[in-house]
């Protein structure tokens, strides 16, 4: 009997490095995503370069798609979307709907790697302006002027003298509901700081945090670099308000280092928007019957010592469908998930052998 | 042909991860620690629990062992050390030394996972006179009286009435060297605070920090549990001084929130020290003939995109081995690694079949 494959759920880099491993393995995999490209967000939010490694993203990605294609092992299928799941690992019949209509599909073991969706500063309430202003924008639109080649004020197309980011908007906020850091926005926007002063050396950039959480070598690499060769200033403040005056927006906030209000007008003003489970994490883990953790991310059961373990024998998690998580979390989960899942199968077939 | 083993080389979690991930593959492996013991850190450092889940670190410990234990396809040597290597990988002869003398081993391919070692907090210079005052100690020194269920003031053998962390000990520190964040000391000071709370509800407890670096879940399980049902205080401030009043310590600094000097009496004052390349991961680098990256860690060359990857190929290194790493990511890392070993055996036999 061929082996049953393994279906990864998702594309991004998770997904792809676990497709990538278990076609390595020698294993069948089923690599299943919902939009018409592979790539996950860093292809659908038009990702300049990578965090820390400034790598170009989409260079980037298109190595793992390469890595992933033509391979006899390894079946893609793109504007599919997960629709039914019957019976329990390994002998599951996934159904995927595309526009031939649905296809069943019998599979070993699923690997669920539907990462996670940007906070949307609207969506509750109205934060710090988002759909008011449009010089007030994301970590995610930055990211898109920075991989066309510009940085310039939304509302003129100007380059802009002075612009800041405003750290963990949409996290670490009990009013919002959301409670957990997402781990990366420090990075990314130190990242993006980084860059709008290569491009744009006469702006001044700020960003306004409440912890800078860059560890590891974020620490030197990022931080101390955005200092100290790029003079990115790094003030440790609360933003409370945004407000236009005149053509422009004004941060009103207090730096808390220097215990005193601050009112400083600014051309631009970038939200860094955390992560959030996105809708397809939300749905396949209720499709698979797996409990959702109190945040709302796919729960996974083995604590510090099993990180893509899920309470459904041979339905695995990985990357940011299990909470915030940084691209080496989860590529090093995604490969992780992958050995797990080809085990599980290897390990069935013995047992039926 | 029998598969050639992988060789894994340090018995921690992540190695012991790798080592049963490897086993479940089905391919061969020969798990070598120089210590008499698997567990590594956790087990030779006395760990009480791990972070962020707080299980009994001796628990999980015995549990991973458990799981690599009276398996055909693993070998295990303690008392162990590698101390030569001839030839490349899948064709590496690999000499390990113990009590019964020299033994060169065929392996297809290697894991370092020789972890890191903590900062010696007088090593350099006299830092904060841990070595001068029995009552400045560091997290592995807590860890070890937790473990042994008491929290005590050396010094006295009394219970301390108002105890602080110092986080940064060894990290973030151009002065001695180490520039890099340490990851995991702000959550497992937070842990240790909350035990210490637990364990001696009179005794007052504070944390000295520059960014509280509790990213993702520990944000509010850790950090927010902390605060809100155990009455930590987090101050943001600087350590500049620890000396001697009566038979007590005081320590000297600003508190930058309040933008004011303090000056408090402590019956215990807890290092939050840091990780460093351990003397076995700088060894192994050598010795396979891979460089070490700035921070004096193992290099990995696939940047984010492959986390265990080494210039030498068929060699893996994975965990804090290769930079400050939280359990998870060691993990997560050793499934990776064990992945990427076994996918490079399978296809070096491909090749030469």
């Amino acid at each position: 009997m061929p082996d049953l494959p393994v279906m990864v759920i998702g594309g991004g880099p998770c997904g792809m490095e676990a497709t990538r491993g278990i076609s390595d393995l020698g294993y069948n995999v089923v690599l299943v995503d919902k939009a018409e490209f592979l790539g996950g967000n860093p292809i659908a939010g038009d990702y300049a370069a990578l965090t820390p490694d400034m790598r170009n993203a989409e260079d980037a990605m298109n190595e793992m798609i390469e890595a992933i294609t033509d391979n006899p092992l390894i079946e893609i299928r793109l504007n599919s979307s997960v629709v039914a799941a019957e019976g329990k690992a390994p002998d599951l019949s996934v159904t995927v709907k595309n526009g031939k209509g649905d296809e069943k599909i019998d599979v070993g073991s699923v690997i669920i790697s539907t990462g996670f969706q940007h906070f949307d500063p609207g969506k509750e309430t109205q934060i710090y302006g988002y759909y008011e202003y449009d010089d007030v924008i994301t970590l995610v639109d930055v990211e898109r002027m920075l991989k066309a080649g510009k940085f310039v004020r939304p509302s003129t197309g100007e380059k802009p003298k002075q612009v800041c980011f405003i750290q963990c908007v949409g996290s670490r906020d009990r009013q919002i509901g959301n409670q957990w850091c997402s781990k990366v926005c420090c990075g990314i926007a130190t990242k993006e700081a980084i860059e709008i002063r290569d491009l744009v050396p006469d702006c001044k950039v700020f960003v306004f945090y409440i912890d800078m959480r860059m560890y590891g070598f974020w620490e030197d690499e990022l931080y101390w670099k955005a200092q100290e060769e790029k003079q990115v200033n790094f003030i440790r403040g609360i933003v409370t308000e945004i407000t236009l005056r005149g053509d422009g927006v004004v941060v009103k906030g207090e730096d808390t280092t220097m215990g005193r209000p601050m009112e400083i007008p600014m051309d631009v003003v970038i939200l860094s928007i955390g992560m959030e489970p996105s809708k397809g994490s939300t749905e396949m883990a209720k499709l698979f019957d797996i409990p959702l953790e109190s945040h709302g991310f796919i729960e996974t059961i083995g604590g510090a010592l099993n990180t893509v373990q899920t309470s459904a024998p041979g339905i695995f998690a990985a990357g940011a469908s299990t909470g915030p998580a940084d691209l080496e979390d989860s590529i090093s989960m995604g490969g992780a998930a992958a050995l797990k899942a080809c085990a599980f199968i290897r390990k069935s077939q013995l047992q039926t052998a």
